[in-house]
């Protein structure tokens, strides 16, 4: 399997992405591309500064470049 | 639903894109492209040093490589 | 429009221009080309630090990659 | 042996890959690409300022673009 | 004009150059390519944490991945 | 010679590898590619705020990328 | 004369080298490519925080990516 194949098995199901410069979003993934741009549902942003994660209507766009790693 | 595809329904729609250094812009979604470059009409700047939001008159374009994540 | 093409509009107008590291300059966009590098004419940059813009006379190039978004 | 060759032979083994802004996560190396993209099973980032590794279950895709070095 | 074409007539003449992580330098424009590569004669770098540029001899390449903005 | 001959020269040699971020590795040159991704065995890692090295057993690939400069 | 033409003249003589993240290398250019990978002789980094440069010894090669700029 390679690597973005995980992406094919974990659409539909919740991830963690750790992003560029300390933040980490919360949600479910709904769509990918090559660039490893993703589309979650019901994100949340875990701010490590705030007492509790900024929720996010709707659908969220996470650019590529900014990705780090994502974890189921 | 492809990740950019998300831009296509989005246009004329309230969006959150949180940029690179911690920047946040907040404004209606007029336009986009492939490299994510977007025009934004009635933006807002969120500063979390500012105690109030800075307004920005007229369009403003916000670069793609500069994008983290966009929601609405 | 494409994002790009506000820019076209936006010749001979005042802009406002956020860069990487906090940097931020304000002048009349003279010229443009498809990497985002910049020509302003009486710009003034904006040092969050210091009390007064440093004026730049003539004509100042501001290359596209380190652009974060433009406004009016 | 070429340096992506390295990673053939890792394959199945524990390795600590250090990623940029200070980040290390630990797992087992089950595929990668050319472009240095990996995927670890049993995956735990090592925070330095934690007291214990954060276990990610399942897989983790990690960005061959955040990748700085990788060892056993 | 096209934003490059404006170092064209900016030879032999005096530039201040804004470079990545607040670095400034200051010296007289010799040549330029298409990368924003540039020569610069009796360059001084300026330092905001010292009291006196520092003044360099002979001519001085500046990578033009390096530069956020030059003016006059 | 050009650059990246030297690194044929350093083949199975000690080397110093600095990196971005501040990190600094040693070990000796077991293989490297036109990207300058190495390959390094017996590799220590030379943290300024540890005490000692942090050394790693087997073979370190260390991504090109994150190279800024390598010394014997 | 081009950019790149410099580094020609300034074969087997003494240059100073700014990189990324506030580090200096002074050293004998021995060699480079157009990507500016630089080989140094007698290379010795310029530590702002050391009292004296560290000395490296044989040859140094130097990505051109870290390169900031170059002055004799």
């Amino acid at each position: 399997m390679k690597p973005l194949d995980l992406l094919q098995q974990s659409l539909r199901k919740p991830v963690l992405v750790e992003l560029r410069g300390g933040r980490r979003i919360r949600g479910t993934l709904e769509s990918y591309d090559q660039h490893l741009n993703l589309v979650l549902s019901a994100a949340e942003e875990q701010d490590p500064s705030a007492t509790a994660p900024t929720p996010r209507p709707g659908l969220t766009l996470v650019r590529g470049d900014s990705v780090i790693f994502i974890s189921p």
